[in-house]
């Protein structure tokens, strides 16, 4: 198989989105973006071979591929549009091939996205960027850099579990209920868009939670100019979570564990309780935001020392 | 350095360009169309670790990476706008990082394309995967499949340079003004935007030359539905490549030389003649659409017989 017949093989499937003209196959693709509206480009590269090279299925990473993207659009209130992809192979594998793509447009097909071009190239290890450009009512995108003295601090769901889930599959931990919810939670990130959408308007700042609440939510500070406190005790922990370790770790994991893909917003305590009930996402309200710079912690009023640098196995 | 670091040291410059709401540092980038205008998206991987790992210097990569999206816009008759960069790197090396920014920035500037966004990842070799967005009016875009019989072949430029200065560079050839003329032509594309631009609304069909004429013309007659037949004595050569090897061996790198991002397209010779005319860029008449289905070369009224396979060395 050459370049070409992989990409007829396994790369020319359309979601029938309308908007686009011309999909694969020509020098590039044509899309007529709607009148009235921006765009929000993203791209993230996933390196399989160096960052996962066991505990991740051809179909893992296909879906992850697409779904951190998606939450990079999700986090600017956007909706996900079309998508290219950058394919760098060490050799043609049929069965690798084949999970890849499945898991690729499983994920296109769950937000809606059209994969309308890129390219395929041999390496030494498998490379897969992914670009997506989404769109979002002009003017209307959600940033970093709008959190105000006063406002809330939120986030969906209930962070750490990704993170456990893959401390797991890198363990030799019995596998438990639990533990398989955990570990599904790291294999199919699932990027917040309806949630994003329903920020706009009503949160002053947003950040999807990529590299861990702790570290995402200074990002989100720095881009505000202002300073924030969490409650840690006010931290939403998966039943899972608590169930396989105790409630120290669970926090550690909580505040410093990436590929949640979870939302990290701000805004006034009125308008995020709208917000929270209209979405039916699970959403927490865990500090909030005050003058100055930096993220503390706060455990029962006091000081809650927390090290990012520490724990990382799961016991 | 961390990535953050190398993103704001290397990768935050802008060139101005409006249309561009937020670059460089939120989730994604925000990008305003401009109203009436189609939308080109265009994704090209560079292998750096395995294509090229001694002729090619860091500007070279940088560069290239730029010009060869660019070529693809350039071929659909678009203008690039906005560029998202996914690098993934071996080692943090802040003179490789120096001059592969340089290089793409120089390009960049060249062709009015803004780095609004992207990714670094680390992994076992430089892997370099360029998005480009472009536009056009709405439903003009050339595209590869329009080519009728009785249309003119054409091709701009000397094709076959790009790929002879490689050779020339992976061999021990001795220097000379007309190898180090080749070298350049490899070394830095040169995408034809302005020409790509006259095309539109003229021209039937186009593809840009980046894996051969021959192969890359085969293409565009696939998608055409039609045959074509080249005339290899009309082929444009450049005096450099016939200084420097046999005729025989010219005609060989110009029809199957890759990397010269010149433009093939077909269309009616009157207004090819006037498009000639106006783009100041030198365009050739080669051969002639006609019906069923093929490329096939002539040489003084007999078949040519061209094998792909063959020559690829310097001698």
């Amino acid at each position: 198989m050459d370049e070409f017949e992989i990409i007829r093989r396994f790369f020319t499937r359309t979601a029938g989105n309308p908007g686009v003209i011309v999909g694969v196959g020509d020098d590039g693709a044509i899309l007529r973006p709607d009148p009235g509206r921006d765009l929000i480009s993203v791209l993230d590269t996933l390196v399989a071979g160096v960052h996962f090279p066991e505990v991740f299925s051809p179909d893992d990473i296909g879906y992850r591929a697409v779904a951190v993207n998606v939450s990079d659009i999700a986090a600017m209130g956007g909706r996900p549009r079309w998508m290219t992809l950058g394919l760098t192979l060490h050799e043609v594998d049929a069965r690798w091939l084949d999970g890849f793509a499945s898991g690729l447009f499983v994920a296109a097909s769950e937000y809606g996205v059209d994969l309308v071009g890129g390219d395929m190239t041999h390496g030494s290890e498998v490379v897969v960027s992914v670009q997506i450009t989404g769109d979002i009512e002009a003017g209307k995108a959600l940033k970093r850099g709008g959190a105000m003295p006063g406002h809330g601090i939120y986030v969906s769901g209930t962070p750490g579990d990704a993170a456990a889930g893959l401390a797991l599959l890198q363990s030799n931990a019995p596998r438990s209920e639990a533990a398989d919810q955990l570990v599904w939670r790291f294999r199919r990130p699932l990027a917040r868009v309806e949630l994003g959408q329903s920020l706009c308007g009503s949160a002053s700042a947003a950040i999807d939670v990529s590299d861990g609440l702790f570290t995402d939510l200074e990002k989100l500070l720095a881009a505000s100019g202002v300073a924030g406190a969490i409650e840690v005790d006010n931290l939403p922990l998966s039943s899972e979570l608590t169930e396989l370790m105790d409630r120290d770790d669970a926090i550690r994991f909580a505040l410093s564990g990436g590929d949640d893909y979870e939302l990290c917003f701000t805004g006034p305590d009125e308008k995020m309780a709208e917000v929270a009930l209209r979405s039916g996402v699970k959403v927490t309200r865990i500090g909030e935001i005050g003058e100055g710079h930096g993220l503390a912690c706060i455990r029962g009023g006091k000081h809650y020392h927390y090290d990012d640098t520490g724990y990382r196995h799961f016991s």
